[in-house]
């Protein structure tokens, strides 16, 4: 495996960092010290720890498998399992205890940093398009119900994700992701899809 | 109005400068400014950050409006609306640009501070039993549809809100609520209902 460069260990070690500390609580010394790289050599490749983290999300996004919502050889409702079912299994090396880098960014910066709110905001923009195409695209060949509004669905899917993994989190198991799974995907279906929701009520 | 003790100006301001920056950012220095205290007297009421965190939680679950969940006198499927829409309306004087104080925390703390993590548990699991009550007691009166799962959908709702308001605070607007009364409360109402959910799709 070829050597990584100065520049690329500080974006592995800010990654891992960032992911497992939130962006407060990671400061550029806790970046170095990982990346085993000089203080002094930071400055020469990121202006501000705000570029880095922008990097950091688009290294995280790269691995989304955004890829697989466009991936138009599978039917769309599968599609659009298959890619949430794909960012849970990068939870599952951390035990489901780390929760969402985009998650935690998102509760955690504003715009007094400008640069990263508005990457934030590009990033789930260009995800929520991709999940209400799948979903037109289902409702197109009658494979997702008619009666939603796909672009309200797809943005509420995105939405109720970010809390998803923060519950994911608190509980340190795979629990909310079923939730969301079972609750979030059942409007999506087709009345007298073969998939299981109802259990008998407690009355 | 009773002037406030020195106890009672730390809770205010740290419940201010928590929510405004989370638990990370906001140090016991930034705290006792605000509250215009001495550092000094801070570790006279408080041990540590994280036991005047657990109190700034408690501060905040105290308006939540867990009440109007358990006011039988009003329809579940009403109370569960009015409830959310309660909480909602906190958020509104900050223009929504400052998400949820128990989501923040869930996303940057961990079990690295036991006491706050399993205070944050224990009130999640609170709000949610009260909620899957709620949905319970509308499908008793056949209110509330018997085809959903009501401690899954119970769950599920709070997770999702969790993602919600993450989403409100990135958009800075009330959208994200919206998409939760529109696209997370489908599945609870009964078939027939008149509640405009369905728009024309685009195929």
């Amino acid at each position: 495996m070829a050597k990584l460069g100065v520049r690329e260990k500080i974006v592995a070690a800010a990654s891992e960092r960032f992911h497992a500390l939130g962006y407060n609580a990671c400061g550029v010394q806790e970046i170095v010290d990982a990346a085993g790289v000089p203080k002094g050599s930071f400055y020469n490749y990121f202006k501000a720890k705000e570029l880095l983290a922008c990097e950091v999300l688009n290294t995280y996004w790269a691995d989304a498998g955004l890829e697989i919502l466009a991936d138009t050889s599978v039917a769309p409702l599968e599609r659009l399992r298959r890619h949430f079912q794909h960012i849970a299994s990068r939870y599952k090396k951390f035990g489901f205890e780390r929760g969402c880098l985009v998650s935690k960014f998102m509760h955690e910066v504003s715009d007094s940093t400008p640069v990263l709110w508005k990457e934030l905001r590009k990033q789930v923009g260009r995800w929520t398009a991709l999940v209400a195409e799948a979903i037109r695209e289902g409702q197109g060949d009658r494979t997702i119900s008619n009666s939603i509004d796909a672009e309200a669905t797809a943005r509420f899917l995105i939405e109720s994700w970010g809390g998803v993994t923060g519950a994911m989190k608190l509980a340190a198991s795979r629990g909310p992701i079923d939730d969301f799974f079972s609750v979030a995907f059942g409007p999506l279906l087709q009345p007298g899809s073969p998939t299981p929701r109802k259990r008998k009520a407690r009355v």
